[in-house]
């Protein structure tokens, strides 16, 4: 299981820190669709992805939902351990995208070792500041989405000319042709990978869906 | 200036550390329109909020702006000393909306003491999670946007009814004409208030911008 690489404060930690992490930490496996927390009631503890995948979602009062952000391998999802937090007035619902493996960090454990450690403590500020970066980021394209659009319009455009589903193109050129930056674009284009619109490889971009590229594609010509 | 009265981790550093804090304290005020941070790449540091008004907002590619949050006195700008989180992706900007006091703690004073301190560290974390659910809140009320309306449309007509601009009427009894919770329609009226719509008193709603109002209200009817 090798607790110690999944924590980067491994290292800062005393033998009975780690004794006490080791020995509350539990196995969990979920099914695809299993939802793992729901929103702030439900306090399990900070989860850590081994394989497969989370998604994070809110609900409107109107059961609208809405992505925020995707766990892989190695994420850690905080906000199941949200009640460790008094701030934290939102809530989350964690679900299992495929069948996933997680190690199960109970809150207690980890709030007692957060109030102990500014090691620990500064860590889960970053894991707080890496979500909420997800979440302004995604909050400034739905207000002002127009790089998705224009995006999906490009890639279906080389698509047309080039007459296959992978095309060979940079993400340095794309966002030459978009006039936007390239770390813009990147991020764009793994979030379209995570939705299952595009496979990313090194040199080279493989479209997946080609309907869900249309329709977006369509909000840019609107 | 009584800086201890503004740290809540005061109680939990040593010496050293106080005088370190107290000694890099140092008071600014701001005009009424100055912008106070700008981005991620200006690293000032922490601003204590003496007296006065902050608002803090993004803006986007083509120029829009996004209020996200305000900060009013005794309040924490934890983004103005972003730099200290490599996790955040995000520019925010802050600026004065009245003339304002400040007192400011350099980034690389605060860094330190949160590297040392894990009641530091926390207290961090607890405003970042403050600010997180400001803006949940604010993408909730962005994308499903109907209470703010629905409230606008019920004070408007309260008005109509009783005649005066200022309307003996509870949040309890608002949030039961809603259908709504009382804590969600507080949190909605604060909101008008801060954003010049309506004065709050024990008991009382007072309006101070109809005219608003009545757009918000139209909204609704859409």
């Amino acid at each position: 299981m090798n607790i110690e690489t999944y924590f980067p404060f491994w290292s800062k930690l005393d033998d009975a820190q780690r004794r006490k992490l080791e020995s509350a930490a539990s196995l969990s496996r979920f099914e695809r669709g299993a939802v793992l927390h729901a929103g702030s009631n439900d306090c399990t503890g900070l989860f850590v992805v081994l394989n497969g995948r989370l998604r994070a979602y809110t609900l409107s009062d109107e059961g609208k939902e809405l992505t925020l952000y995707r766990l892989l391998d190695r994420d850690i999802c905080l906000f199941s351990a949200s009640c460790i937090m008094r701030s934290i007035e939102f809530d989350i619902i964690i679900a299992a995208e495929e069948d996933t493996e997680v190690l199960l960090i109970p809150s207690d454990v980890y709030k007692e070792l957060m109030e102990q450690s500014a090691a620990v403590a500064n860590y889960t500020s970053e894991l707080m500041g890496a979500r909420f970066s997800d979440v302004m980021w995604l909050m400034d394209q739905l207000l002002n989405h127009k790089l998705d659009s224009r995006l999906a319009a490009l890639l279906l455009e080389e698509h047309t000319l080039d007459g296959g589903e992978t095309l060979p193109i940079t993400h340095e050129r794309i966002a030459a042709h978009l006039g936007s930056a390239r770390e813009v674009v990147t991020r764009m284009l793994k979030y379209f990978q995570t939705e299952g619109l595009v496979r990313l490889e090194r040199g080279s971009v493989t479209l997946l869906d080609i309907d869900r590229l249309r329709e977006l594609a369509a909000d840019s010509i609107r």
